[in-house]
């Protein structure tokens, strides 16, 4: 079960100049009957991650089970829409301390951080581990250069066998890493053409991850067939989730001066949700000198930390909470605890958190900071399923709101230029020069 | 060695409308001189944080040193200001995957999660784990809350001398814990009357945690001793590397409309100094409708998930980039690679890491988002003392730019307050009666 609650982003909680008008709202109707039109003819394109939930998965999960089977360690290399997505699942669905005790341990090297690289191969065993590199277009830097590092490793340590130490995702035809495993007999999994890599998730990109760690990968799609089937049948923006959540913040953003999207889990193993909603609001959105900067942030921790800010600081934010009804483990405050803190008796540490993010929305209410709270009845892989498909499909739809396309990232290739061109790659020369024209070290103080 | 480049902040290179001209900074001059005098003077009270490289820790060594030869789990239960700053100590300063396999395993109980404290309780055997207890108040809800089910565990668990098993870390005289901890005969730190959480981390509060982990407090002290002098003999805004981020940070802010302080390390195990920095920085200065908002980010990993958006979205951000200049260990992409990512051979981790940090840099200037460059020779602690006490002591500057007290968090209480109604302490009845008037839960969607 999910449960979006947006009364406190309406006029009548927070007042006109924070809050949303119901009339407001609805103003937005015709324009989302025809947006919701368009995407329906759109899924076999760009919002083909809409297909996706439908995907039969059984050869995904058997080989798996194979791979969990025979070893103890699953490293995946990939960055960023390579990488998110699977870390949510492995930290919302599985402990969060896994890897002390429990097997296969799970490692990303999504970085070119050697400390990082380091630290996981100081605790891995190479012929106990499998490596799964994921890449759509088989060129990404840092997953190349780490994989780079490791295939040397992997052809001294386990010799003639190292391509069985391998698992490829990438484009279904072309590529560095498509070629070479075919060249090497690698098994390589496919990412379908229509799926960018934030709207990857849910391809074998985090299925197949997921799948190893012993994830119920079919309710995960269960529960984004669940987000789909409404979303494509609710055309009214009261009822449909996905432009409810598009629109609140559309209008928050572009007539309320929200350009700020805070969210904030009320629980630590869905924090990595907001890594990957991080990069799905920023990179599809962020455009034209438009888009919300999404912000990520924890409670209760960050009462502690950044809600002076949120109550006092620039009136530029409106923040989604995410709350859990239930939970299978809970520890009780014992009765014979000192008087003066007795008031804490008989709660529990789940109720305490769900009263502090009250007592935090009670707060944000009266400094009219709105807010919107997602609960979610318990941590399940068919909820995550839920929650992954609601924030594509507000984000596909604001793509509309926006007018700009939420598929691309044009303003990435730059950095990427110029680091190609500090390489020495061929062909970037006029890069180089541009580059030289451009940096400069002239102002600075150094302290020994 | 610290170095702080600024030149991507300046009109020079990225243009008047979002730079910062050279006469704007030394119009500062005077203002700058006077509240260096002022600074000077508080160094007895509210900048007291000043004083704290020059403390002797021999004693906090001491007990440290035999808790770690006593114990193999060390876990510190608190919150925001006490728990934030060991947070980044440890991850800077220790392996990435330290609880894997070495020791004293290290957790936080920071959060009132029941999903992290039992993963915690999980995998940690109570008769050889000490419990570093820690607030100032010695009220904070969570850390009273966890501490409650952590006492009755080890009263359970190791009988009689579960005191032993405790240190609090609290105010010299009052408060439960100091209470609690005299009446049991339980070992208690000081955290000096004039500081408060978030300025802590040179206390007890993050020296003695650190000593316990084997972390060489002594050069974190020197290192932000180093600072102190340098910020105390600097009266010259181009010359003190505190005022410098502070003027550069409040311009950007208040005269070119960048809201946004992004803080973005090339480094992993600095990602937590963000988190520091954070608290820092919010709750110090987001006060009367002022301060930025702190934003986290990581290299190279968002380059994949946010500078698109820092690139193309709203012009309101500031970017400091964090480098490491030298490693330890590093990698070599070997020369057998394919052809098609030949151009990485030859290059190691580090090297690219860097570079790709110049390509970003480069590609921000092109966009004219200004950016300042914080370089550290290495990793090690007594850069992070410098950094530590650069950042404080920039936080208390800023406060004499904004016309704010940066010490004090008022718009804090008012949650707290509503979440004690809810849980049905004494006293706050009428608190509860406004919660009810505020809160509705009227506008919702929910799927099953």
């Amino acid at each position: 079960m999910i449960r979006i609650d947006y009364t406190n982003v309406m006029a009548e909680t927070i007042g006109e100049r924070d809050g949303i008008l119901r009339e407001e709202l609805l103003s937005f109707r015709h324009f989302v009957l025809e947006t919701h039109a368009l995407i329906q003819k759109e899924k076999e394109k760009k919002f083909y991650f809409a297909k996706l939930p439908y995907q039969d998965v059984e050869d995904l999960k058997i080989l798996a089970e194979e791979i969990r089977s025979k070893f103890e360690y699953f490293v995946l290399i990939g960055i960023g829409g390579s990488s998110l997505g699977t870390e949510m699942l492995f930290e919302s669905l599985k402990d969060l301390n896994h890897n002390i005790f429990d097997k296969p341990k799970f490692f990303i090297m999504d970085n070119v951080d050697p400390d990082k690289i380091n630290s996981i191969l100081e605790r891995i065993d190479i012929e106990k581990t499998c490596f799964n590199v994921i890449s759509k277009s088989g060129t990404t830097v840092e997953t190349i250069a780490n994989f780079g590092i490791i295939l040397k490793i992997l052809k001294e340590k386990v010799g003639d066998r190292w391509n069985e130490h391998l698992i490829f995702t990438t484009d279904p035809e072309k590529g560095f890493l498509r070629e070479f495993g075919r060249e090497n007999n690698i098994k390589t999994l496919d990412i379908p053409k229509n799926v960018g890599g934030r709207f990857s998730v849910l391809t074998p990109v985090g299925i197949f991850p997921a799948a190893v760690m012993g994830i119920d990968v079919d309710q995960i799609l269960e529960g984004a067939k669940k987000m789909d089937l409404i979303c494509s049948v609710e055309e009214h923006v009261e009822h449909n989730p996905a432009y409810l959540i598009a629109l609140t913040h559309y209008i928050a953003n572009m007539r309320r001066g929200k350009s700020i999207s805070v969210m904030m889990p009320y629980s630590e193993k869905l924090s990595s949700f907001v890594d990957w909603y991080r990069q799905l609001w920023a990179e599809s959105l962020g455009k034209d000198g438009l888009g919300q900067t999404p912000v990520k942030a924890l409670g209760t921790v960050d009462q502690h930390s950044q809600i002076q800010l949120y109550r006092d600081g620039l009136r530029d934010k409106i923040v989604t909470f995410i709350q859990i009804e239930k939970r299978d483990i809970d520890f009780k405050i014992p009765e014979d605890i000192p008087e003066s803190i007795h008031y804490l008796s008989g709660h529990t540490l789940h109720e305490i958190l769900n009263k502090e993010l009250l007592g935090t929305k009670a707060a944000l209410i009266k400094s009219k900071v709105p807010n919107i709270t997602i609960t979610l009845d318990k941590i399940t892989p068919y909820n995550v399923g839920m929650l992954i498909y609601l924030y594509e499909m507000a984000t596909g739809f604001s793509g509309y709101l926006y007018k700009i396309n939420p598929f691309d990232q044009p303003a990435v290739e730059e950095g990427k230029n110029f680091t190609y061109a500090l390489m020495g790659r061929e062909g970037y020369s006029q890069k180089l020069e541009e580059f030289e024209e451009l940096y400069k070290e002239k102002y600075k103080i150094e302290i020994q």
